[in-house]
């Protein structure tokens, strides 16, 4: 639906997500936005990731969903605040929802800050929440041509995370399919298998947030050798 | 996003969508609209479902994607009439769509018409096809609180397709409470549990099918009959 209203409601998003982009700029806060399918696994893969962060790592989680707060239960087990993003029927996160949901946190205090996006491989491609990267997580419960299927997603992410590996044997799930159709997407996409059960992937993964954040402001890089130690 | 707008685009669909079902009562075509995330498995399910339906049926395909014509290829190779639908950027489907590419094919041949949506669990839910019934597709690699999270199209849809079954050994999805949660939205919602690598659950699906026909007009009871008899 390309209509001038939409226009109007990105401008206006990108208004708000340039403020938040210069706040965490400030704070040196790393902001991450995750996006894909319902049941990529999302949220178990920042459970996992929560589960492993160094201590005295200052992270934070906003959870997007339609409805409920199952999401932020399952996260705020991990000893980090949580806030639970309620859309009400919208199929993604506005740079506005994240606004409001950060009030009262206080962004000085944040190495981290990871935004689950609402389960959806379409609607949260277009809205600027003020991230440093857009990651997209794949499961490989689905099929290997996603990325051409969906290739708005797979152009704006920096990384793939090629989810549930563990799952390999009992599926007809191509990985080195699914690598090639996202790099023809995005010859530069950087890629990672994890899997939240075995544990797969992670150090990875702690890794590629250290070099990224590297790229963030000096005053952040601290933490996050922190992270790379690990 | 609630905009004036997106009421307009809704009733010009209300009204393209009435006339496509008269136009499918009008010929006894039973029309069923899929609907479920990216990698639900509904291309699969919709091969195995061509490949058991009894020779005669006369039955037909519209398959929709953002991009790519994949989908087309391989839902074709089972002799059936095939179109893909590709919505460049948009996340659902609408009924203008199925009415230009219902153009040229004969509503009175046709017993079955499949309609494959766009892999989202949001924005089809909105869009009225002309179809008799909608189909969620849920699979057992995806959480068993998507029914919570995501209502609406649990509410809209008559049958939930609880896929992917042979996967349950390897992952951690509760069956009892995906089924519990589809109902405590949708009382009433018929559940059928398949998989399209072993064929589990294939002649209950079907037999929904000639018992949903069987509500349709009395000139399409004779082919659903042979689909009964499988």
């Amino acid at each position: 639906m390309q209509v001038p209203v939409e226009q109007k409601v990105l401008s206006e998003n990108q208004r708000v997500a340039s403020g938040l982009r210069s706040a965490l700029e400030a704070s040196g806060t790393l902001s991450l936005n995750f996006i894909g399918s319902p049941g990529a696994g999302k949220t178990a893969f920042l459970e996992r990731t929560l589960e492993m962060l160094p201590k005295g790592t200052r992270a934070a989680v906003l959870t997007g969903d339609l409805q409920t707060e199952n999401d932020a239960i399952r996260l705020g087990r991990y000893g980090y605040p949580v806030r639970q993003i309620t859309t009400v029927g919208a199929c993604h996160l506005d740079a506005r929802m994240v606004e409001k949901h950060l009030e009262g946190w206080d962004p000085e205090g944040l190495d981290l800050l990871f935004i689950e996006n609402v389960g959806n491989l379409v609607c949260p491609t277009s809205y600027d929440l003020g991230e440093d990267a857009k990651v997209v997580v794949l499961s490989v419960a689905e099929g290997e041509d996603k990325p051409l299927k969906y290739p708005g997603i797979f152009r704006k992410a920096e990384l793939m995370i090629l989810n549930k590996i563990d799952l390999l044997p009992y599926v007809p799930f191509k990985a080195e399919l699914a690598r090639e159709y996202a790099r023809r997407i995005h010859p530069e996409i950087e890629i990672i298998e994890t899997s939240a059960i075995t544990g797969a992937g992670y150090s990875q993964w702690l890794g590629w947030m250290a070099a990224r954040a590297e790229k963030k402001r000096a005053s952040t890089a601290p933490i996050m050798e922190s992270i790379q130690a690990v």
